[in-house]
């Protein structure tokens, strides 16, 4: 696996699963400080240059890593907006459970928050981390809030209502149980989510009766 | 500062004040595996055995930490829930900006989460922190439980409306925008969010329009 071989094509898919998978289990076992991109080479049995020619860093990797879980859940548009969130929402609640079970050894019932709570202290510790997750997550979050502007435009939501705040506590809610509570996720947390939230978002603003 | 110097008498605010703020710094400046308590002890300028009867380990240290913010969130219930709950997040809101600007040297600016992302992480990590940073937030987060129980058992709310998610709606957007955005918090904030959110815990369920 020299440089010349692969040079102009496209790595094989699998070849870069295997870098993110023990980049993801790296990180789950010593943190993102506790491992070198060396170590995930050689677990993923690859040659540093094929890792290194990718992923420069270890910022590189984890941003990767995050982008990754972002691309696996789906966000279409079909009209029905409570519908499009409640699939967007337990595709979310489905990847963040997974990765609260992944790692070395869980028990059942473990709630720790594990990989995300990995990702949140690396973003907070590494400024160029912290840049890079937060443009991911900017990228992929700008798709459920057009679900939601398009819902306003054609008058399913209040006029005042506002897609950032709206998405905040649709995703808030959930990452807050993941990241602070450790509370389960009930098999209907996401809709309950959704139609509590659209509830408010689809009523007049209640400014009149501030206090 | 001998053990019987102080048996019996209850430890200095000052003393135990101190101790605390090393135990931030430390955290902040190194992540949780990345101090020792004895360096805490140095820090705060107190005995080893002052802080080790007080505090055992890290992990009991960081429980403390994570209860001495909590504690210093106001919670009351004057009969009005939306004042109540602005009230509320307006001191989480603060609280969780002064933790992003403390620290190192930290950029005006730098959306870093900073102390809480620390802790997300340690609670992640190690099981028992976990278990102890959950306790805290189970026991405080039962007083606006109850500020919103009482709102839905006086009428103020829809009868069906879940406390549970509609708190969760309300911490989790400002966890989310702390943790996972980083985007700032505008000064009204707290009581957009809240009247969002109020409005849909006041109208009827919207069961019956299920897709």
């Amino acid at each position: 696996m020299t440089t010349t071989a692969r040079r102009g094509r496209p790595r094989g898919e699998g070849t870069d699963a295997r870098i993110l998978e023990a980049a993801h289990e790296l990180l789950l076992e010593r943190g993102y400080d506790g491992y070198s991109i060396d170590e995930v080479a050689q677990r993923a049995g690859v040659a540093k240059t094929t890792l290194y020619r990718r992923w420069p860093t270890k910022d590189h990797l984890i941003v990767a890593v995050v982008a990754k879980i972002q691309d696996d859940v789906p966000v279409t548009d079909t009209g029905n907006i409570r519908h499009d969130l409640v699939t967007y929402l337990e595709a979310i609640v489905a990847g963040l459970d997974r990765m609260r079970r992944v790692g070395r050894g869980r028990e059942p019932g473990d709630r720790s928050a594990g990989l995300v709570a990995e990702i949140v202290a690396a973003a907070a510790r590494h400024p160029d981390v912290g840049q890079a997750v937060r443009a991911v997550f900017a990228r992929r979050n700008a798709l459920p809030l057009a679900l939601l502007e398009s819902a306003r435009a054609r008058g399913d939501l209040n006029p005042d209502a506002r897609p950032d705040v709206i998405f905040d506590e649709l995703a808030g809610a959930v990452y807050y149980r993941l990241l602070i509570t450790g509370e389960p996720f009930g098999g209907d947390y996401a809709s309950r989510l959704v139609d509590q939230v659209l509830a408010g978002a689809r009523t007049p603003s209640p400014r009149a009766e501030r206090s």
